[in-house]
């Protein structure tokens, strides 16, 4: 197969050592690592839609420990897992948080003595998710140190506090493919804007996952949001730092209108700020439910405050010539479905939604290539004996 | 093996139209489809027997979406995807109900990407889930055209409000197997009749799959239940027409003696009436407690006015021959039992149990040979290559 | 590969009748076939650190019905069986108890017509559980004679009542490694102690599979606990019995001291008293949970007067040369860091920590050992074949 020589060629021009490496926050990847982890995930797509096995697992289990709900990041999981051959199994820690210390520590082991991916969602608390994974990391390394364990099981993060690198890689890839390369990202506008929603209490790893990422590619990322609406400050920083470095520019601006204004691709979508995360982290620890409610209250009433902050017909009008690419992570509170008001007009919605469904779809392929990339040394080499050896997929 | 090229001659024979279709309702497939379904189930249990192999996918999902409880069609599933390679992955929906318009839409393609099949369990809402699956249908169809999709995924209904295809096509096959062949059912009287037990709100469906199925074989189908107990009036008129095309008959009853006499096949089973779960619909919408409870303290009074419904050997005695087989798709309410009175005496029960064990049996069959037959063109020709490749399932 | 010529040598001149038998209490097995177990799960961790795959079914279900909490467990069933080549499918009877009588018997097939093995955890109800995997084994058999089932599952205790023999297998198997041989356990002193903890109803089976298991391989056992805190009587009597035949010696002591003076092995663990546990089942059964309270109230105000029951450096250094190996099913309940006071002080539990968790790590291999003895006439050359097959576990 031509575009697996390709792919295998590429990632052999590029410098990388995600072997053996947790895939935890993007901007600790070299951009050479995301590129290659963009082209696996390419390359496990054209094998699967040739009908390709992409089976590298004889057997071997991927746990999934899902702290809190999800639907859409379990389901790629579940693929990307099952695509390389490995069986998934949930660890359920009921309603409880785990305890710290000696507990992490022991579990991280109990559960990995075959185990070759442990995926992880904790985005509850702020402070807490991806300390949690540095500290579960920690454990296998030292169980794998002592011989407790004959493999060390790599962590894929499904989101955190800090960043939700499958989405942003997957909406990475997906405009690498709309605009046709990374190259043609360069000195394009991407507006990751705030946007309302009656909801509360929405993360904040998918605009800070968004900006810790764009400002690596040279495009002009803009992070729109109202007072008060602030995202974690160090990430904030992080992206303008990369946005010098990388040849492009970040800025943070207090109007939708200012943000959409020429954008070549628009992203609005609700989070709670980060003050308010700081308080319902407290809340939830001492599970307060009656401040929770009030915290609730106050910051919907907040929210009200800016229904204004929507991705309409008219703003869409004004991104670069009024065809500026929609972006979500789904499901979007679309105005006039799910709510009177919310993050976007059903008429915006409707005439992307195929985009972002396809969006969502280099989800699965994503995760598969972090767990290829940190499971095997030489990906290229593996991706061409995939495309050599041919099994069939689904047979006869 | 003999048998397996047997049966693909048999299928060949055929005329079927399956391939990427879903499977709804056993009367929107022709009798030879219905043939085509048999045999391929018989084939594949066949070579599980024998200990070949049935794998036909590398990898690949199968969801499951079980919006009732099930312990029986789940393990069916289960057993009928992981026999052809499939990996199972439940979508649990929580307690909630999926909103519908966008998010079935939505859903429908986020846990589709990598999955060749979805088994929907949709049974309580009357009106709700047959209805529910076309829609998912329509939203992957879309998913598939638009690209979103590399494959079309097929849906299994495994239980709506209308039929329930895997559990009367199971007793089919078990009948096909019982008395020698399909010809062999036609004349033979089956008595379909409501039985009494001290629950409520049981389904119609496997009443209607049983009069929808049956009177296609030539069977003389007797539908027996108390005054106001009757079914959906649309699928009655259908046996009706069916009974006629067939060669058939069908009858409706309000005497369970008439139902049996003379009876070679008897399938007592109790049912809600179509009007209370019309009511009971509407209360579960508007999640009215209340009015559940009184609507089931009504029912349950009036079901015991129909004590006298249930399947005792003084009954069995005036089938024919006294040797009527006795049918149900379980777990059965057994006078004694689980209740004082129930759907069907203990030794009656008893004298049948293996036979129902091995009814049930045929479950997770029938549903790898629809799968089979929705996901390939030539099911024929798969049969035989399986038989001829002749890899062991256990090995050594 | 070298290894596994021994173990096959090994296993071929221990004679054994594993094949199509459950595996429910180690004393049901001879010691013969408990070293066979051994040498299998050595054989397999070989295998599989040696990446060969063990793959032995291409398709298959287990039935994980786990009638109480588990992380450990549960990850080593699901463990075991991928390794094998099983897909793992939960029953989830919900909180109710299954009913018994009629529906254990319908169960049991209901849930096997593909399956291979089913591992229980039933460990609640004294005088249940053990009773509950006798009853189904029971319909597995009938179901298999009347040719419902093509295949007798085979059921693997994971905690019953009485025994939990994978937790004391995978202790014995540690044991034999750390001594460098199961000749070389003769005569060494094992102190299963009974510890203070601040929970109480822990389970009575871990004790009794200790002193079950290692009083057959010629140790010298002391049972050591408080007045009150009494194992099941008749396991108690049978370890004497053991020892006595077996070469080694058997004691009972109510003294912790006692027990770890010169002691070569210390398993100092919590339980909650015999007839507690009795009163604790009968409450449990008749829902009473104020009842329940009550006696909980009593048992941790009862545990508080032996708070002294702690495994402490100070005891320690009375063992052999103050350098016991210490056991535990983990997790421990750990003085300082779960607890005020508990089970075991920091200091000791930190230094044995890596050991605690190799010895938890022969769990997954001891399961696929009882389940590849169970389904496989000939274990001895099932592992030569593996090893000369030689297939890859992780590709490329």
């Amino acid at each position: 197969m031509k575009e697996i020589e390709k792919a295998s060629a590429e990632i052999k021009n590029l410098k990388s050592e995600l072997y053996a490496e947790d895939f935890l926050l993007t901007w600790d990847k070299s951009v050479e690592e995301l590129k290659v982890i963009l082209t696996i995930a390419q390359g496990l797509k054209l094998l699967h839609h040739a009908n390709v096995s992409c089976r590298l697992f004889d057997s071997g289990l991927a746990v999934s420990q899902f702290r809190d709900n999800s639907t859409r990041t379990r389901f790629s999981f579940a693929s990307a897992c099952n695509l390389l051959g490995l069986a998934v199994q949930d660890l359920d820690e009921g309603k409880s948080q785990i305890a710290h210390g000696e507990t992490v520590r022991e579990t991280a082991n109990m559960i990995s003595f075959l185990t070759e991916v442990i995926g992880i969602r904790d985005d509850l608390f702020l402070g807490a998710g991806h300390a949690y994974m540095l500290e579960e990391g920690r454990a296998l390394d030292d169980g794998f140190k002592e011989g407790v364990l004959p493999r060390r099981p790599v962590i894929v993060n499904l989101q955190c506090d800090v960043d939700h690198p499958t989405q942003s890689m997957a909406d990475l890839l997906h405009l690498e493919q709309y605009f046709g390369g990374l190259e043609k990202l360069r000195g394009k506008k991407i507006a990751m804007s705030w946007a309302c929603s009656p909801s509360y209490g929405k993360p904040l790893s998918v605009p800070q996952a968004i900006i810790g990422l764009m400002t690596r590619f040279g495009m002009n990322v803009v992070l729109a949001h109202p007072e008060g609406y602030g995202l974690i400050p160090e990430v904030v920083d992080l992206a303008g730092r990369q946005a010098k470095a990388c040849g492009g520019s970040f800025a943070v601006t207090g109007s939708m209108d200012d943000a959409f204004k020429g954008a070549d691709v628009v992203y609005p979508k609700s989070w709670a700020p980060y003050r308010v995360m700081e308080r319902r982290t407290a809340l939830l620890r001492e599970n307060n439910s009656s401040g929770l409610r009030d915290l609730e209250k106050e910051c919907l009433e907040n929210n009200a405050r800016f229904k204004d902050w929507e991705c309409t017909e008219a703003r869409m009008k004004h991104t670069r010539d009024g065809t500026a690419l929609y972006m979500h992570c789904l499901p979007a509170d679309i105005s006039g479905v799910f709510c009177a008001q919310g993050e976007v007009q059903d008429g915006v919605f409707e005439r992307y939604r195929i985009e972002t469904y396809k969006e969502a779809g280099y989800k699965p392929y994503i995760i598969a290539a972090m767990i290829l990339a940190a499971k095997f040394k030489d990906p290229a080499s593996v991706l061409e004996r995939l495309a050599a050896q041919k099994v069939q997929r689904v047979r006869f």
